[in-house]
C-alpha cells in the first residue's frame, strides 16, 4: 500500500498530461457526422455553402452538367488539341466498335451506335476530361458470354437483341443509383490485384475468341474458357489433315483469310430507337436485370479507375458519385437509341490523352466522326477483313496484359497475388462470372482475416529516447524489467475480441516463460498501448474485462496508455475505466512505464 | 537547395534513430507464419513440445478426452459438490426437456433422449467444467421452426423424426469440423449485441408459444411472428364470445387448464437407436444438411459463450476448437441415438455453477437420473399438466432477456444496438431465420464500415511534451505553424485506399483554407503519421504515390512517421522509399517535425 500510493504520488508530478475525454458530443450529431462521412466524404454540397440562392441554381446546372462549368474558359487552344485527339481516337474507334460488337454477339453497328450516343451524354455529365466511351472488349465479352446463356444469339437474334438493350438499361440504371444513393464506395471492394488479374484473363480469353476469325474456323464453341477453345481449334485444324501438312495448311489459311470479307452488310444511317424493346415485364426483366448490374459493375469499375488515374496525372478531382450518375445516365440513354453498354475504354483513353485532349469535347469529335461513318461510309466497312478485325482487337486487349503490375503486386502482398492470380485463372479456365466471382470472394476472405486476426506487437524502448517500438522491428529496443508493453493494432471489434484477448494472456505467458528461465523479476504490470485502437464495441469491453479479471488473479496490474477519443467515451461509459482505475490509463507508454518503476524497485 | 541541405545536415544530427526495415522473411516461413496465427493462434500443439514418444501418446489421448487430464485428481470433495449439482440440474431438465421437445414439435422422451446420451460423450471429451448440456429452447424453437417448413410435424410424424435426425446428425458434423479445421473463429462474426437481441426476441416468441399451453388454444398457429400468434390468441378468446365475458373465460380457462393432462404417453425405456433413420440420399438430405448447418451454429454459439462466461469465472481456458469438435462428436453420436440437437443451456448451467459443480462428472449424474427417469417414471409424467410445463419454459427463457445489456450496448455502441434491435425485432415480428439473417448481415455491415472508412485525425502538439496527439480529443494541442500532421488509424487496404488519398487532401485543403482566411505561413509539409497502419497493400501503395503526385504539384513535401515492420517492408519493396526519400520517414512525429522547422525558419 505505501509503495502504491507512493508511486501515485510521484506519478503526479511527472504526469502532467491526463488521458482527453472529449467533449460530450450530442447523439444525432454523432450519427449525422458518421452518415456524413460514410456517404458524402467528399462533402459534395462545400461549393453551396453560404452563396446567394441565383448562384445556388447555377452551382447546381453545374454541378449535373459539368460541361457549364468547364465550357465557360473553353477557346480555340483547347479545341486544337480536342480536335486532333477526337479524330485520332475515332480511327481508332471504329474498327474496335465492329469487332467488340462481334464479342457481344451482336451486328457491326450497335457497336457504332454505342459509340455515337453515349460519348455525346457522357461530354455534358461527366468530369474526367481524358475518358474516351464507347464500347470495351471486357464488356463485351462479359455481356457475350451471359447473354448467350439465356438466348441463342443466332436463332433468336431478335429476342437475344432486346435483352441486350434491357441488360444495357439496368447497367445504366444501377451505376446512376449507385451514384445517387452515393454508395460509389462499394466499388472500392473489387481489389485492384484482382483487377489486374481479372483484365489479363479477359484480354487472353478475347484473343483466343479471334482464333476463330484469325483461322476462319467455322463450328466455333460458345464456350469462354481456354480448354474448351483450344479444342474447338485443335478440332478443326486437326480435321482430316496429318501433322505435316498443318503448318502449311494453317499458313495458307491465314493467307486466304486476308481476302476473305464480312459476310454481313453494316447497316446505313444513325441509331434507330429501341425504347420499345425493353423488356420491362416477363420473365426476361428478370435475367435482363442481373446481367445489367454484373455488366453495369464491372463497366462502372473499369471507368472509375481510368478516371480516377488520368486524373492523378493532371492534378485535377474526379467526383466518383458524380461520375456514375453521367455513365448511369449514358447508358440509359444508350438502351433507348440502339447501344449497348458503354463505359471509359483503357486503351482509347490512353491514346486520347497522348494525343494531347483537353476536355471532354474530344469525344465530341469522335461521336461527330462515328455519325458521318454511320451516315455515309458504313457499306465501306463491309470490305474489312475478319483477320485484320481480328487483330486490332488483339492488339487493343495485349495492353490489359499488366505483367510488371502483376510482379509488383507479387512483391508488395502475396495475399493480394493469389487474388490476381485466381481471377486471372477463373476467367481463362472457366468463365468471365467464375474469375469475377472469385475475385470478389478472395478480397472479402482479405478484408474478414484482417478484422479477425489483427496484428499485436511486442514493445520495447528505444535507447536513448523515451520511445517504445515493436522489439521486432527495432531489435536494439530494450523490454523493461518487470513489465511487459503489448500493443494492439486494430480496433477491438467482436469478430476480434477474443483472439485480441487470448494474444494477448499468450503473450504474457511466454514472457513469462522466458523471465523465469532467464531468472528476471517477474511481470507485474501488463500495459496495453492502444493508440491504434481507434474503436471498440461491446464484446471488445468484454474482453478488457475478462483481461483485467484474469489479470487480477495473477496478481498483474493493467495499464492502458493513449486510447483514442472514441475509445476513451467508451471505457468511461462502460465504467471499464473506473474498474481499473482512471489513474491507470497513460497519455504515453513512457508516463506509463515511469508510473511503475517505483513499485517495482520497492517490491524487487 | 542551400536550405535543403542545411535541414538535412541538421537533421543528421537530430535524428539519431532510423525507422527499422525488419530482417528480410523467408516467404515460406512468413507464410506458416500467417497461417499458424490465423488457425492456430492458440498454439495447441504446445504442450508436446520436447516430450518423449510415451508422452506425446499420453497428451494426445488428454487433448482428445480431458477427462483423462482432470480424472487424475478427481477426489470425493469434488464429487460431492458434482452429486448435489447434478442432481439439481436434473430436477430443472426433465420438465424443460419435455417442454423444449414439444417447441421442436418432437414427442416429450426425444427431449429426455437429449439429455441422456449427449452430456454422457461431452463429459469425456469437453473442456468446460459448468457447461449442463441437453436440449435448449432456442435451438429447439430454431429446429421446430426450420423443419416443419419443410415436412408437417403431424400429419408425416415419422419423416419429420428422421429429419430431425439428419438436421442433428449434420450439426454436429458441421460442429467438428469447423472445431477440426480450426475455424472456429468463424462463430465470431455472430457480435455479442447481436447475440443479446437474437436470444431476447427468441425468449419472447418461446413465450408467445405458450399461450397455446397455458390458454389451452387447439387451433394455433404454426408460424412463430408475433402477429400470427397474437392473431391466434385474439382470434380464439373472441370466438363468439364478446368482451364482458374475455375476462371470466380466461380466468376460469387457466383453472380448468391445470387439469388437463397431457395426452400423449411418454415412451418407456431409454433411447432407441437411429443411425438407419438418418436421411443420407434424397431430397431430404439436403435439407437437412441445410438446417443442420443453421441449428449447428446456432447451438455453437450459444455453448461456446457459456463456456467462455464461466471459465473466465473461475479463470481456466476453454479451447474453443477442442470444444466444438466434442460439441460436434455428442451431437453425431447423439444423431444416432434419437437425440435431437443438444448443446450448452443457460439456465442450466447457470444453476450448475451456483450448485457448486466441480468437473463436468455433474452432466454424468444428470445423464443417470435422466436414464432412471426413462427407465422407472416416465409414466408419471404422463400427468405433468401442459399449464405448468409452459410455466417453466416461460421462466427458463425470461432469464434470456437481458435489458441492462441491452442498455450497456445502446450507451457503448450505437451500431451494435441496431444489430441487437434488428435481430430482436426480426425474430419476434418475423421469424427466427429472418432474426437471424438480420444479426450477421448487421454485423457484416459493421466489418465493412469499419474497413471502407477508417477514422483520420489531425494531430497537435501537446503543451510542455513532445507528444502529439488528437486535437479533437485535446483541445490543448497546438498545431504547427506551415505543417499539417495527419494520422490515418487503420491497414490502408484497397477497402479504404481511395478515401484514405481524398480525406487527407480534403484535411489539406480545409486546412490551406483556414490559413489562408488567418494570414498565417501556408503549408509547406504533410506529414503523415503511420503508426496505426499496420499493413498496406498495392492498392494502398497506389493511393501514396497519388498523393505524393498531387502534393508535389501543390509544391508541399510528404513525411510518413513510423510505418510498422510490414508497411516499411513494403514502401522498399515498391520503391516508394525511394521516391519520396527514405530521409522522409522517421520515427516520432517529434523528429519529422523538428527535421522540417529549419526550411521553415529560412523560407519564412
Amino acid at each position: 500500500m505505501d509503495a502504491r500510493s507512493l508511486s501515485a504520488s510521484r506519478r503526479g508530478l511527472m504526469h502532467l498530461h491526463k488521458v482527453g475525454t472529449p467533449p460530450k458530443q450530442n447523439l444525432l450529431r454523432e450519427f449525422t457526422a458518421r452518415v456524413k462521412e460514410t456517404f458524402f466524404a467528399d462533402d459534395p454540397l462545400r461549393p453551396f455553402k453560404d452563396q446567394p440562392r441565383s448562384r445556388k441554381l447555377v452551382l447546381g446546372i453545374q454541378a449535373i452538367f459539368p460541361i457549364f462549368e468547364w465550357g465557360r474558359s473553353y477557346n480555340w487552344k483547347k479545341f486544337r488539341g480536342d480536335l486532333i485527339a477526337g479524330l485520332t481516337i475515332a480511327s481508332l474507334c471504329i474498327p474496335q466498335d465492329i469487332g467488340y460488337a462481334k464479342l457481344a454477339h451482336l451486328d457491326p453497328q450497335f457497336g457504332l451506335y454505342s459509340s455515337f450516343v453515349p460519348p455525346l451524354i457522357y461530354a455534358f455529365m461527366g468530369s474526367s476530361r481524358d475518358i474516351a466511351i464507347g464500347p470495351v472488349a471486357v464488356v463485351s465479352l462479359l455481356l457475350g458470354s451471359m447473354l448467350s446463356k439465356e438466348i441463342d444469339p443466332y436463332l433468336k437474334k431478335a429476342e437475344y437483341r432486346r435483352l441486350a438493350f434491357t441488360a444495357t438499361f439496368f447497367a445504366g440504371i444501377t451505376q446512376a443509383a449507385l451514384g445517387f444513393l452515393r454508395l460509389g464506395f462499394l466499388i472500392d471492394f473489387l481489389s485492384h490485384a484482382a483487377i489486374i488479374g481479372f483484365m489479363a484473363g479477359a484480354a487472353i480469353t478475347i484473343a483466343l475468341q479471334q482464333l476463330k476469325g484469325l483461322l476462319g474456323i467455322k463450328n466455333f464453341t460458345k464456350e469462354t474458357d481456354i480448354i474448351s477453345v483450344m479444342h474447338s481449334v485443335w478440332g478443326n485444324v486437326h480435321h482430316g489433315w496429318n501433322w505435316q501438312t498443318i503448318l502449311i495448311g494453317v499458313s495458307f489459311l491465314s493467307f486466304l483469310l486476308v481476302a476473305k470479307y464480312i459476310v454481313k452488310d453494316i447497316e446505313k444511317g444513325i441509331n434507330p430507337s429501341s425504347v420499345n424493346q425493353i423488356y420491362f415485364s416477363g420473365e426476361y426483366l428478370l435475367k435482363g436485370l442481373k446481367i445489367g448490374i454484373v455488366a453495369g459493375l464491372i463497366a462502372l469499375t473499369e471507368a472509375v479507375a481510368i478516371g480516377r488515374t488520368f486524373a492523378s496525372m493532371k492534378d485535377y478531382q474526379i467526383d466518383g458519385n458524380k461520375e456514375m450518375v453521367a455513365l448511369g445516365a449514358m447508358n440509359v440513354v444508350g438502351s433507348m437509341t440502339s447501344c449497348y453498354v458503354a463505359t471509359g475504354s483503357f486503351s482509347r483513353s490512353a491514346v486520347n490523352f497522348m494525343s494531347g485532349c483537353e476536355t471532354a469535347v474530344s469525344n465530341v469529335i469522335m461521336s461527330c466522326v462515328v455519325f458521318l461513318t454511320l451516315e455515309f461510309i458504313t457499306p465501306l466497312f463491309k470490305y474489312t477483313p475478319n483477320a485484320i478485325l481480328a487483330a486490332i482487337i488483339i492488339s487493343a486487349v495485349a495492353g490489359l496484359i499488366d505483367i510488371p503490375a502483376a510482379i509488383l503486386v507479387w512483391k508488395i502482398d502475396k495475399f493480394d497475388f493469389v487474388a490476381c492470380l485466381g481471377a486471372f485463372l477463373g476467367v481463362v479456365f472457366k468463365s468471365v462470372e467464375i474469375g469475377l466471382l472469385i475475385a470478389v470472394t478472395v478480397s472479402f476472405a482479405k478484408i474478414l482475416l484482417q478484422v479477425t486476426r489483427p496484428r499485436t506487437a511486442i514493445l520495447g524502448k528505444v535507447p536513448r529516447s523515451n520511445v517504445y517500438r515493436n522489439i521486432l522491428q527495432y531489435p536494439e529496443a530494450v523490454k523493461v524489467p518487470g513489465i511487459l508493453i503489448v500493443r494492439v493494432d486494430c480496433a477491438i471489434y467482436f469478430s476480434n475480441s477474443n483472439y485480441v484477448k487470448e494474444r494477448i494472456l499468450r503473450w504474457l505467458m511466454d514472457e513469462e516463460e522466458r523471465v523465469k528461465a532467464a531468472c528476471q523479476p517477474t511481470i507485474q504490470f501488463l500495459i496495453v498501448e492502444m493508440s491504434p485502437v481507434t474503436d471498440i464495441d461491446t464484446s471488445g469491453i468484454h474482453a478488457l474485462e475478462e483481461l483485467h479479471r484474469s489479470l487480477e488473479k495473477k496478481n498483474i496490474e493493467l495499464i492502458l496508455t493513449n486510447p483514442g477519443p472514441v475509445v476513451m467515451d467508451k471505457l468511461e461509459v462502460s465504467r471499464f475505466a473506473n474498474l481499473i482505475g482512471e489513474d491507470k490509463i497513460f497519455l504515453t507508454v513512457a508516463d506509463a512505464v515511469s508510473s511503475c518503476s517505483p513499485k517495482q524497485a520497492d517490491e524487487v
